[in-house]
Order: C-alpha cells, then structure tokens, then sequence
C-alpha cells in the first residue's frame, strides 16, 4: 500500500511507493539527449551570444572554462528606471495590476566542449561553476538591486532545456519567490517551537537513520529526501547551519561540486542518461537573519510526469521509495571524474 | 517587457509575455498523439478491465457510452479497516511519519470508441462524462469517508497520459490538498476584507474588460485567467455563486459539457492536436460554509516544460499574454459536434 508522506520544508505532500510503476504506458518515451551539434555556446562561437559579463579560466589553459552571459531571450530585464518603482513580489499588486518584469537573466555556459551533463564536466571546470554561482550572487546582492538570485540548470527536453550544451541559469528578482517565502515560514515557525533549526534536524534524521543518505563528505551530504516527489530526487546540503551561499569558502566549493558530481553520475548510471533540473535554494537578501536556513541544491530527475493530479492537488505520486532510491543509488558505481579537460 | 503579476485564488505569481517564445529550441518535439489502436478501454474489452462501478448508457442504444472502473494501478486503495485511523492530510503527521495510503482511484472512460480528446466526444457522450464526473463526486461524499475528490484528465504523453483512449481519473481523499486549502483560504480573506465572493468579483471583472473572455453562456465563462500560467490556459466557471460541483443539475452539466468541448476544440485549432490536463476544482466535503467558493474547471495545454525556474520559485513564465491567447481563441472556429455517437 502506499503512503502520504509531508516535506516539512516545503509543506508538501506527496504519496510514496504506489503500484503505478507497474502500468502500461502506450506512448513511446521521447530521446532524452541528442547527438552534439557545434552550437551557440561552443568555444569559438562567442559572437553568437552577448558579451560576456565573467569568464573563468585556469592557470595554462588558454581560453574560457566557464563564461557567464546575458540571456538572449530573457524572462525578466534590466531597466534601471524603473528599478525604484518597482515593487517587490510578494507585496500586494492592486488587483489585476501589473509589475514591470524588471529582473536579470544571465546564462552560465559550464565548458567550452559540446558536453550535456554536470556529469561530463572536469574537475576543473565543476570547481568553476560553483565558483561562478557564488560570485554572481554575491555581486548582484551587492547591487541592492534585487531581492533572490534563482539558479537553476535544465537538463534534457524534458526538463525543460532548450539547448543540450552545458549550461545553468540565473534569474535576479525583485522579490521572494513563494517557494522560498514557504520554506523561511517554515524554519521560523520549526524554530519558534523547537528552539532548533528545521533543516540542522531533518539532516541529522537523515544521518541517523542511514537509509536515504547515499552520500557524504566532511562538510556536506546528498541524501534522498523522506518526502521525495520524483523518482531519484536527490538533495544536497551543509552539514553546518549556513543560509547564504554567497559565503562559502572557494575550498568547501571545491568538495561541493565534486559531490554533485559524484550523485549525477550515480543517477545516470542508475536510471540512465535522464533529464533532470537542479534548483539552488539560499537565503534572500534582505530578510531578516534566518541562521536557522540552510541553503541546499535540489536535484531532481525528470522520469514521472507531472500531470492532473499533482497540478490539481499539489501533491506529487512518486513510484519509488527514497529508502529504495537511495539503495540503488549507492549501488550504482562512482566514475572517476577527469581531473582536467579533455581535448 | 514582460510583467508579473498574481493570481489571487491561487496567489501564485508570473512572468508574462516575455521574449522567450522566440528562443530557438534545438530538441525534435515529441508527438502528441499517436494512431489509435485497440486497447483495454475499447468496447469489447472490458475483461481487460476492474468490473465497472458505474455505466451510463442512452436510450435505444446499445452498450455504455460512459464506464467508470477502479484503477487497476491506483496511486492510492481502499482498505476500509485503515479507515477511522486515517489522518486527514493537512493535520501534523510526526515529523516523517507516514501516513497509510487509503484513497479510492478510479478511471472514468468517457467513449467506447479508441478517441482520444473531448473533442472527439459526441455530445451524449460529453454529457454523459459531466454527470458521471457530478454523480460519482455525489456518492463518494454520501459515504463519509473522505474530504475531497479530485477529477483531473490527461491527454496526451507531455500531460502525464499513459493510456491514449478518452478518459478521467477521480481520486478521492482523506484530506484537503495543499492547492484547494490555498483557494478557499483566499476566498475567506478576501471576503473578510470587502464582504464579496473573489471568484465572483474576478468573473465581473473578467466580464467586463471582455479582452480575456472567450465564450459564454447563460449560466458559464470561459476565460483565459489574468495570470496564466501556461500559454492558451483557460478557466471554466458558473457565473452565479456555486461552491460545490455534485450540486450542479442535470441541464446545467449539459450547457457545461458543450461549452467545455468548443473551449477543448478551440484550442485544438488554434494550438495544433496539444497535450492538456483538465482539472475540476470544487469545495471540500466537510469544510465550513464557503458560499463565496466557486467550483471552476482549469483547461492547461501542455506546450511549454516546466523547468527549474519553475520548481525553483513557484514562479511560471508564460511567454504568450492571456489577452493575445484569448484573441486567438475566439478567432478560432467552432467545429459542429456531433450530436450522437458515430459508428
């Protein structure tokens, strides 16, 4: 029988482990990734995209690892005229009323090779997309600007990619998103009962307990969460209370993007080479202090669809057990990550 | 530029009418519909199905039009000895406990010809889906054992369907989801603030501006929501105050059905043979009095992904204006339907 589990978090639920993997399905499942094609975000066809507004590279490389541009088809835009008008999200519009899309979309290309996956990036160049993020945000906070930096990479068609080269997003807004908001509201409210972090004690749960955790190093830990929405949904976080990503250290990036790569991998190799998003979750800017936050990633794997139900209810079916995801997870054999870029 | 703005049932927020629509998206799109074959829902075939809670069938014709089975893969069972013991969803479970999964899940197939959209319905048969979808709501509440069913249908493998022959689900549960809890707690403070039902004042307004309206009826509307989530998203809802859908009389589902049918066949039209979720929304059993809800229907074509930006933030961005949407709409011609089955 299956089970309605809550994410303390998100306060969503979801129901675990039913019999629906087991049913038919009559529609030929779409090709997850395609050949690689020379495309836009390929070394040496940089006039194909805006300037860049950040590269990085390494000692001896000549060229770009990673390169940060402004999207050419933006969600929301730069206006400085109107950022002082412009009201925060979550501030009540009059009814009907509309806010500018003010904001700012920039795209972050993650190798100069036509690769699709975390997965296949180097050693170096995963360092320097971590890198990137914490330095992007940590430079449009300081513009006072804006009120979250949302960070994000669509894997896959599935998951919404456009495009197959490597490459992760970032959106600056002028307010909170209602995720976030939820999730605050969450910890406060944990904390005002329990004097405790919310997500201090759902990690230490998760240690104890052993069975979701398929991962860990010295500061972090990838585990499968209890309520899990997708088959393989994987989340990855710092052992230590800490909000804002923006402040970790270049050295704790390093064992980061090494673990996240690690799980891509085991998911790959268990589930095949699936679409699959991951979503950078950290503390706004201006909220009061949350210590109780932590910032965390979110990895999830694109083989259910979301349909009539989860969209009607807000509650997500999920086929397999995070107990039995994380078991095949840390089955699924670790590859040796190139320690520099291949030619 | 693009906007954001806010849903007020649902508060959730987004980014409208951006540039996005013109990005170049290099993946082959799936396709939506595959050529009929004979499957377990055909007429003829129903020992490859659970034996029928419910038939609707007309006079002087043979055979049901309409069958209601139980989910043969069902995401949630019926086990009647969990029943006393089951926790309503939305009261405080142990943090990660587990909640039994009882429930009832069944499959309304709405023709017994292999078609695969509403729109392919005859109009006995459309009929006779709406009444199926009022009686059955009807009977599970009369039991007293759960708080709400959701009827949602999938078309289409990019909306979740797995099964390509004409169908709903109903799902009926022990608690109220996260999504409708949202609705009716907007419509309570809404009404504690200006003493005025929020689906009728949104409906007046949408009535009056006229540039979102795409159908009408004596007793329906059909429009493209202010802040539409998905391009050509449209909203169903009676025009007077009625909170509960199994209240809905006989011709009233009739009116309902038809305009539900043009709306499906609009889009079809303008939009090409799309995926889409149909979604009722309808009071609770047991909540309060809410007169000032409205049971609505949601129609979501399924033409964009939702990625990680969407995940990310509860955000959704929607790169086609409802206001352009609901003018191709009504630009879009009204097939005749067929006002009894075809052989």
């Amino acid at each position: 029988m299956s089970e309605y589990r809550q994410d303390l978090l998100s306060r969503r639920w979801v129901i675990i482990g039913s019999d629906r993997a087991a049913r038919p399905n009559e529609f030929v499942e779409e090709p997850v990734r395609r050949q690689p094609i020379p495309c836009p975000f390929c070394a040496g066809n940089e006039h194909e995209t805006p300037d860049a507004v950040a590269t990085y590279s390494a000692p001896g490389r000549k060229g770009w690892l990673v390169r940060i541009v402004p999207n050419k088809y933006p969600a929301v835009t730069l206006d400085e005229s109107l950022c002082p008008n412009c009201q925060p999200l979550g501030a009540k519009p009059p009814p009907q009323g509309t806010i500018p899309g003010f904001g700012r979309h920039e795209v972050i290309i993650e190798s100069p090779r036509h690769v699709a996956s975390l997965s296949e990036l180097t050693a170096t160049e995963a360092d320097l997309v971590f890198q990137a993020y914490r330095d992007r945000i940590a430079s449009l906070k300081a513009t006072g600007q804006y009120r979250y930096v949302q960070i994000f990479k669509n894997v896959g068609p599935a998951a919404g990619a456009s495009l197959e080269h490597v490459h992760s997003q970032l959106v600056a807004l002028p307010g909170i998103p209602e995720v976030i908001a939820q999730e605050l509201a969450s910890c406060c409210d944990y904390f005002a009962m329990h004097r405790r972090p919310l997500m201090a004690d759902l990690i230490e749960r998760e240690l104890a307990a052993g069975n979701r955790v398929l991962a860990h190093t010295d500061r972090f830990v990838a585990f499968c969460p209890f309520a899990s929405r997708f088959p393989f949904e994987v989340c990855i976080a710092p052992l230590a209370d800490q909000p804002s990503f923006e402040a970790t250290q270049t050295s704790e990036l390093g064992e980061l993007s090494r673990l996240t790569v690690e799980v891509i991998g085991r998911i790959e190799r268990a589930a095949g080479l699936v679409a699959y998003n991951c979503i950078l979750h950290t503390q706004p800017f201006d909220t009061s202090p949350h210590d109780h936050y932590h910032w965390h990633i979110e990895i999830i794997p694109r083989l259910t669809k979301v349909a009539g139900f989860e969209w009607g209810t807000g509650c997500f079916i999920n086929p397999l057990p995070p107990e039995a995801a994380a078991a095949h997870l840390r089955a699924s054999p670790v590859a040796a990550i190139s320690p520099d870029w291949k030619t």
